[in-house]
């Protein structure tokens, strides 16, 4: 099951709208097959891995991340494929809550006679799983902040250095994390002051995340780096709806796709810049900041993890903060995270948060 | 000798001016003697081990974690003590810097025919004895500065909240790490603002720290808890010498010390406040804050340990800064630290960092 969970994450980044799921075929203890969901969501990990095993999966045990979907879509149900194979016993660790699965799946392959056992590392499976339960659930995805800072919480000096805060080690795990989600976000401030190109590099992979930029006004640079790789990267740009038109034109013409969200105030909302997200299909989202997008994704509970990646540097009370204001005045008003993990990335110090389970 | 180290350490923060010296005497492989030097510096660690093994001592190692004192001071020289009991073999890590000691101890023993062994674990020994070496070479206490943050390096809310931003296992360890320093020292704005006692609690001890505030004017209160307890547990003002003459006479009769200071421009010169305390006998000094005081120190790098607990909390912009302004434009110009610990702390994380050894 933990194999059959590893290899679905390894599809993380690359088959939204679907789930990133992993299969592994087992026949008299031996792995007869493997398989995962493949970039854009199709093959799904079940034919591949009962293709791999052949006539052996006839009286396997088929290991599935998430319970095989029972329903036509642009495949056949993976259910009637193991049914077919002859698997004999399915495990699975949750239900798919897909409304045209959300249990189907393991109806079908009982009604046939397969053994089905759930439960076995739920857990696990339901984190791998969450960007495609939110997105199906509360229509936005999964999103991770991630902040680069120094010791005293600085992301640069006050004119602006900022590189390197963190060393290689750090910066290559964030590639490798922005690899993972379908999409990688920023605020219009850090795409105006970094002209970042937000690509996934020195990892070999061909597929990019889509890059998304927050800027009610669309207030980015028409001659920077977005704006000229557009065509090679998708570019989206959450935008109000009271966003010049010819902007929109302007960037639509560049290649980018342009989602209108509601105001809320005078700032964009930032609930319906996720749910356009989540309406476009991302499951998984990785905002690297700025401070102000931070700050309100915060204050909006809308953070699911955080990493921070701490560089051993200080820079005083000049340096540029993390996160805008939040309106914070009593300490119980703060948002209080629970750590998930903590290691030592080169000379940095990395931890990840999440939301307390209480 | 890792034994030696480890009961010499035990005596840190109440042997000041002198070294914490561990002693372990071992005889066919048994440990027939164990001490540590006791509060106030006195009895040394060797002449206690060696009451403990007794005859046992004659034709024995002793494993002493600094180099046995040769000088008659208070107390007669430990490697007579050594010689007399019929040690044949002493291992030591380093030498004793002390101009009075500094190698004539283990030429002393070498010259009554004990076997003299250095250099086993001598980076850990330098550590240990660190403050009392900087204190004998620099004229200056080893100094650890303690920041407790927010994930955004925030030490309180706007409005002043801070309570609690780490919890309880955090704050136990600060209060133990209180305990292995000689001093805990804190500005005047924290003095003022929170009205702290900065004793060790809850930990059994009944050895306090010396307390130290710095404040060029000596603007503290003078019904404060610190006023009110200078006569239990010291209280040491370190202020300019242009500080006003009745503030110094009326805080003298309250029972605290006054250390006057030089100024560098408008301020205390951070490099004459611990010169104060280094010639007063301060091996090992507590920074707890505020941010001024702590960024004078980082800028001036007289940090030598710097302690960082984070609580997971955000707080945004308006939250008070760890640290003060530090003039730093370029990245390059930042202080950098080297990481040498991190640990989970209940839900909180420590993280330790020195000055790289490069």
């Amino acid at each position: 099951m933990s194999l059959a969970l590893s290899l679905g994450r390894r599809g993380q980044g690359g088959t939204w709208p679907n789930p990133a799921v992993g299969c592994v075929i087992v026949r008299d203890g031996r792995i007869v097959g493997r398989g995962w969901t493949q970039p854009g969501g199709r093959p799904h990990a079940e034919p591949q891995a009962l293709a791999q095993a052949g006539e052996a999966a006839r009286g396997a045990t088929a290991y599935v991340s998430l319970e095989p979907c029972a329903h036509h879509g642009k495949t056949p149900p993976c259910a009637e494929a193991l049914i077919a194979a002859g698997i004999a016993r399915v495990v699975a660790p949750i239900a798919d809550l897909d409304p045209r699965v959300d249990g189907r799946g393991f109806a079908m392959l009982r009604a046939a006679g397969i053994a089905v056992t759930t439960g076995l590392l739920a857990e696990q499976a339901a984190r791998d799983h969450e960007g495609f339960f939110l997105a199906r659930e509360q229509g936005r995805p999964f999103l991770t902040l991630k902040l680069a800072l120094t010791l005293d919480g600085r992301i640069a000096t006050a004119s602006g250095d900022s590189q390197w805060i963190t060393g290689t080690e750090a910066r290559r795990t964030v590639h490798a994390m922005r690899h993972r989600h379908d999409a990688v976000m920023v605020g219009a401030g850090t795409a105006r002051i970094d002209d970042p190109s937000l690509t996934v590099r020195d990892l070999g992979v061909t597929r990019q995340p889509v890059r998304v930029v927050v800027s009610r006004r669309i207030d980015l640079p028409l001659l920077g780096t977005l704006a000229r790789t557009a065509r090679d990267v998708p570019v989206w740009i959450c935008h109000g709806r009271d966003a010049d038109p010819q902007l929109i034109d302007a960037w639509q013409g560049l290649g980018a796709k342009l989602l209108s969200c509601d105001l809320q105030g005078r700032q964009l909302d930032i609930v319906s810049v996720l749910r356009a997200l989540g309406s476009a299909g991302l499951t998984r989202v990785f905002c690297e900041g700025g401070g102000a997008l931070a700050a309100t994704l915060l204050a909006a509970d809308m953070v699911d993890e955080l990493v921070v990646m701490n560089g051993g540097l200080l820079f005083g009370a000049e340096g540029r903060p993390a996160l805008g204001a939040m309106g914070i005045d009593r300490l119980a008003e703060a948002p209080r995270l629970s750590l998930s993990d903590l290691r030592r990335l080169g000379p940095d110090v990395m931890t990840r948060w999440r939301r307390p389970t209480s």
